[in-house]
């Protein structure tokens, strides 16, 4: 468990053009840098517009197409944890992944989660969408280490499911990074809920990273990029515009919590378990 | 699944007389009942001072004590089902646990939950309460079919464990019941985000009934009642002092809103799992 360090969400307007969200981003994670941040947090899709047609399109290997590369230069030349939001992989075989990569100051990738929950819904009032259209399931919980907090990632549709966060908490997460980009439908209704709840089940801190609202994009994200701390306080909050927000963490507030109000030690293993299922 | 019907919680002022607290009880059932509740339901430890030391004093056998004989008889009285908020029980052992009897509109005793999670904490805020000085710790997870619907009953710090929750919703409750008595410390901080997180998560109803602020008891009660629906929207919702909290449920909706997010059916099983430990 390290010190307490600033870190900074870029809340970007994501544009139907790849070179032009690039550009963004890299200027975003320069600017949050520049301010003193030690940990930089792209959105869900910073690179493409949420669209399931378009992710085959955009699409491109982690590591080593152009999105990882610029990603992987921005965190070796600013010295900085980078949480690569997600973007659309392509694998040897051609499948599709919503995945985020994660890389370390010296622009070394240290992590990478491919979504594992699908977003596959219909809602009455008016939205429907369908990952599995183009897209394929990743199939493992993604925590990892580093100097500054044990930290576990996943994106959007997976905070719906408490089994994983609780599986990356028993992991050793301490810190839950979470690009997502819910909607004007779901966004209002469960967004900030649900990221304030996985806090407080697990004491950990959960950072939420959503686009900003582009409203001439067919899908509206609802923006509202969220920092909870392990007690469920928000730390930070957006609205829906294109931001940067700022957030210092102080790692050491998980133990507090935790030895307050011990959660953890609490349940009742000898009555029910949550357990990870190893891949065949 | 059932009709639509109307439920009633007692959010009642709890005194340090048991007799007293009996009565105002029955009077509110009678009353909620009145109004057409079909479902009422009293808050956590209600005819005993929120203290340690007092569980044993009052403590009695369930069935069979006098809470249980008023319950039962105001239930078959009222024609409706009645969730005994909590009381204190004792078994044959002489071991005492927080207990939660429902009774049928017949006055049959249809379930009853023991307190799974003792409260044993140690706020830097000012609180520290431990529920396993004097209380034994439950062993069964408890849902139960009624002509309304299928429910599920849990006791205040039980809600805060996910597990739990969801192991009620796969067994198949489409409402949770939750006597409970946060207090004005954890209440503001984390009472409404957990209820509708584990309405949101399951999607399924939940109902947290509390006791009413008491100024004069050592333990400061939350308050704050609240129904939340299978989407996670606050359908009634009280402040800290004594009143009933009136809702309409329609068991339905829990249908619709899996239909169109389709969570429980989302869950990758084959990476992961809650299950229940049979009992030994």
């Amino acid at each position: 468990m390290g010190n307490s360090f600033k870190l900074g969400i870029c809340q970007m307007q994501v544009e139907d053009n790849k070179k032009a969200n690039l550009k963004k981003a890299r200027e975003m994670i320069a600017e949050a840098a520049g301010r003193g941040c030690r940990l930089v947090v792209l959105p869900a899709m910073f690179n493409c517009p949420y669209r399931s047609d378009t992710f085959p399109d955009y699409a491109e290997p982690v590591p080593g197409g152009e999105t990882s590369l610029m990603l992987a230069r921005s965190a070796r030349k600013e010295g900085i944890y980078l949480v690569g939001g997600s973007i659309p992989e392509n694998d040897d075989s051609g499948t599709v992944y919503n995945t985020c990569p994660v890389f370390s100051p010296a622009g070394q990738l240290i992590a990478c989660h491919r979504k594992l929950h699908l977003f596959d819904v219909d809602l009455e009032a008016g939205l429907s969408f369908r990952e599995s259209d183009t897209l394929g399931a990743g199939r493992q919980v993604t925590v990892f280490s580093t100097s500054l907090a044990t930290m576990g990632v996943a994106i959007c549709y997976d905070i719906r499911f408490p089994e994983l966060a609780r599986l990356m908490a028993l992991q050793g997460a301490e810190l839950i990074v979470l690009p997502g980009a819910f909607n004007t439908i779901t966004g209002p209704a469960h967004w900030e809920t649900l990221l304030k709840a996985r806090a407080i089940d697990n004491q950990v801190f959960v950072v939420g990273a959503s686009p900003a609202l582009n409203p001439s994009a067919s899908y509206h994200a609802w923006g509202h990029s969220l920092v909870v701390d392990p007690w469920g306080t928000v730390l930070a909050a957006a609205g829906q515009d294109e931001t940067i927000l700022y957030a210092e963490i102080v790692p050491a507030r998980v133990k507090q919590v935790r030895r307050e109000l011990p959660l953890l030690r609490h349940r009742r293993t000898d009555l029910y378990e949550v357990r990870e299922i190893s891949a065949t």
